[in-house]
């Protein structure tokens, strides 16, 4: 492995620059990348220069930095996210043509729900939510999902005392969390009632992916108004099932096997995904 | 530096391996990365085991790879893609309640327009946009509108004989190129009608990025029909200049100077936007 000093790979140096670059801060100066990186600025200026020429940092008229367009374009390449929002989406705009509030879908990554998509009213209540931003998995409703049908080894590791807490209402304990789970796996769905603020709660349900294990959480943030969750539930199950539905027949397209084929990734009008298929990548 | 043999860059070839990953191969053994990538098999199973490592690679069941969900995660703070994405949504979202065709959004990226959202209705007319594909600037009525507000130099370089042709109707050498770049900067619009396939046409308008300047372009594709494209042209005008009046408020949102803050990358509801920023990154 290509290491510099202190055995650390060349590659988790670059991702360390990346790292530098927040939902709150998507414009930092070289300065600010090396401190926020923890880097020599003789360190930071040479990778930087590196991720600008291959199009992953760019450079603006004030001499700041932006994570580059290049990157989202690997990105829009990913199953398991823009592939998976692809196919949720219609899904999740009817739930939100119902609830007019907040409806998200998220992944587990490591021990934290990562939320890939989300769409919100502008009038919608509080949620902290933001896309591409990360929560730990016991204090969302769709983190806690996850948490439900993840194995054991994971509930162990992600959930240990002393627990993050946010509100009076938040889980405060493992053993809180692990009698929460129980409930989670025997009802079908969570619901994360002010864990994160007095004004909201969660809802969520699982996603079945195309092996049939849970793929995915999708939720909704509503009023914490007291009434009852089970009206939403619905909803989400009915649109949770349709895109299972449409996973299984996304990636059963090469008549099963290993899975190829571009319904993984795209979703487009029927005669575009035709042509697509025919034309493959010769255009 | 720094460089392994032949002066290629680490990150050079670690960046071969993600782009063996394509919107058709989104899925690819060891040893299909390694002849999509050039790769000695030793050298591919490094690379893919350090990208592994970080989770910009994901190993399946099968032990077949796609690319990670930390790919998404970077990708989900640049603001010329999803932050732009974001605030354009809404507006796309008006224009396709209209049209109920295709609706997309466009940046330049090198002699490409790089589609980073599409919104399509099921039976919309043949489309050949993926979202996170590419297509050459002349080919492409998003294209030719970046292309109409380049400067002199990234006409020349793009724009080179022989050009790449697709049907009867594609604009065949760069003169017919320059002339029809003048018409688009004339007229405020670029129609691409049967460029690519000869059932559909595109219809593009530019949008003005927060210093003004011609920072992407939306257009719609619908079925060559032979109508005047002025209608279409209207609505996209009008979500236009919609969508460069809200990227002037996200942007000024710390009061002019450098840009700073999460609007730039990041929309919900109002009770939600003024919670994360008073919040900061503390979560």
């Amino acid at each position: 492995m290509a290491r510099g000093s202190g055995g650390e790979s060349v590659l988790h140096k670059h991702l360390r620059v990346l790292e530098a670059f927040d939902t709150w801060h998507p414009f930092l100066t070289l300065t600010e990348i090396a401190q926020a990186a923890r880097l020599a600025p003789s360190t930071a200026h040479r990778l930087v220069a590196e991720l600008e020429d291959e199009g992953l940092l760019e450079r603006l008229p004030d001499r700041s930095y932006r994570l580059g367009v290049r990157l989202w374009e690997f990105a829009s390449r990913t199953p398991g996210a823009v592939g998976l929002r692809e196919i949720a989406r219609p899904w999740m705009s009817a739930v939100q043509q119902r609830v007019k509030q907040h409806v998200q879908l998220g992944v587990r990554s490591g021990h934290d729900v990562l939320f890939i998509e989300r769409m919100s009213m502008p009038d919608a209540t509080l949620n902290a939510t933001v896309i591409g931003g990360r929560t730990p998995l016991h204090a969302s409703s769709s983190g806690l999902v996850l948490l439900a049908h993840g194995d054991a080894a994971l509930v162990s590791a992600a959930v240990r005392d002393p627990l993050p807490v946010y509100t009076e209402y938040s889980l405060r304990t493992a053993a809180d969390v692990r009698s929460e789970l129980r409930r989670v796996r025997a009802e079908g769905f969570a619901v994360a009632d002010r864990f994160i603020h007095l004004e909201s709660r969660g809802i969520a349900v699982p996603i079945a992916g195309p092996d049939g294990s849970v793929y995915a959480a999708m939720g909704v943030v509503v009023p914490s108004d007291g009434s009852s969750p089970l009206p939403y539930v619905e909803l989400l199950k009915r649109a949770s099932a349709g895109i299972a539905g449409d996973l299984a027949v996304a990636y059963r397209a090469d008549g099963g096997g290993r899975v190829h084929g571009i319904r993984s990734l795209v979703t487009s009008s029927r005669r575009s995904l035709e042509y697509l298929e025919l034309r493959g990548d010769r255009l």
